[in-house]
């Protein structure tokens, strides 16, 4: 397992664009967490579908990366996701990862979307991850 | 919430070609048990596709019905699953449903599958019910 | 590409106990049907979702093996299914799938389940195999 | 059906932030259009999995509302993406959606995404939307 600040660095260094922080690290699991501002949101005052996929892939991308070390290549397969609630404009998204294998080629996971303070998921994300054969 | 005896008695009418028995009922979760016999193996000595997708799809129905109620024309619209091990051949598949939303009109849940006795999830379903409108 | 007789033979030895016939062999597409009895109705009169997967599943199977030659231990990982309408319970199903690409570990699949003689789509599937790798 | 003007005004006023382009309205199918600049690459040089996602959204939304009309509260409940190939930084994306069902309540789309110019799918999406009950 790798320590919080490496893990951010790493995603800072390989998404400059991306403002999605790394809450905690854990035995196949992963919290991030997402600050919304008027950019993140769509008509309406709720958070936009593109923005939730992007806090669910990327703690999925934490969560593989924190199994099998730092590995740049490895690309997301298949994402599914469903829309349960209207997030709130008001407040972070919360994702949270939980590793369902972690194969030779594949790993797959599953991530819950929050807004910060609910207990109640506003979307969940079921994904793939192509991991890169290793190299010798 | 049912009792399991009468929910198992609704199943049993209405798949009587079913073999699903329902362990548990609880807050918005079920558990379901499938014995496994030659019938439900394919080539390799592993449990069939078609029947991990069964024993997900009547948990989530099972575990919807608790909360609704009796509703014989509830609809599955959409199932997602990831086969992730190879289930055994000679134990029980469990199904354990926990319900993301129950909706007016949609509920989803999701299902992780196991062999009986182990932890590890042979595979993961995310499904989708289309609840009929309320008739007066 | 193969003979139709070749691979019908080779889903007979490996599948003894599915029903399905390849009805056609394209480029990166296939075309197979399943006769419709009794035991592959639910309750309601309609054709059960185990059975459209199953169906799509065989498609999917055939159009890989067709592409990359017969390699027995071709398997599913993914499967995403909506039910649109309900099936004849008179008719058989037809699917039809094509490949949406076949990469060297994994191919990727969209196939359209048909009441036999009609154009309305009963079921849509798309769906993922892992190809093991090549042995010297 | 509308024209693709009316269309592409109702867009830009509901989604002031989107730069997708109408292409064409035809019949249960659309063609839409988004132009790749730097903020929508990723690192590696190539389009992010959510700008092909929004692009997927809209291709679908344009075409549930073609059918149904200018219904605003029309919301997407399951996404489902696989990616195939990497996309070009270099072209536009070309979304192409082919509704598979239009019912009252959900309507389900597949949608082809393609860098411009290449017949080769990039990524492929299956999406569920789902259309508020009339009102009087």
């Amino acid at each position: 397992m790798m320590q919080i600040e490496a893990m951010q660095a790493f995603l800072d260094r390989e998404f400059p664009q991306s403002t999605v922080k790394v809450v905690s690290l854990g035995d196949k699991s992963t919290t991030v967490r997402q600050d919304i501002s008027d950019a993140h949101l769509r008509p309406g005052g709720t958070v936009s579908g593109p923005v939730l996929m992007t806090v669910a892939d990327v703690a999925m991308y934490v969560a593989v990366l924190n199994e099998i070390g730092i590995v740049p290549l490895a690309v997301t397969t298949n994402l599914n996701i469903n829309f349960l609630r209207k997030p709130s404009a008001e407040c972070a998204i919360i994702g949270v990862c939980h590793l369902l294998k972690v194969g030779k080629s594949l790993a797959v996971g599953e991530v819950g979307l929050y807004s910060e303070g609910s207990e109640d998921v506003v979307a969940h994300v079921v994904t793939t991850y192509a991991i890169p054969p290793k190299r010798d």
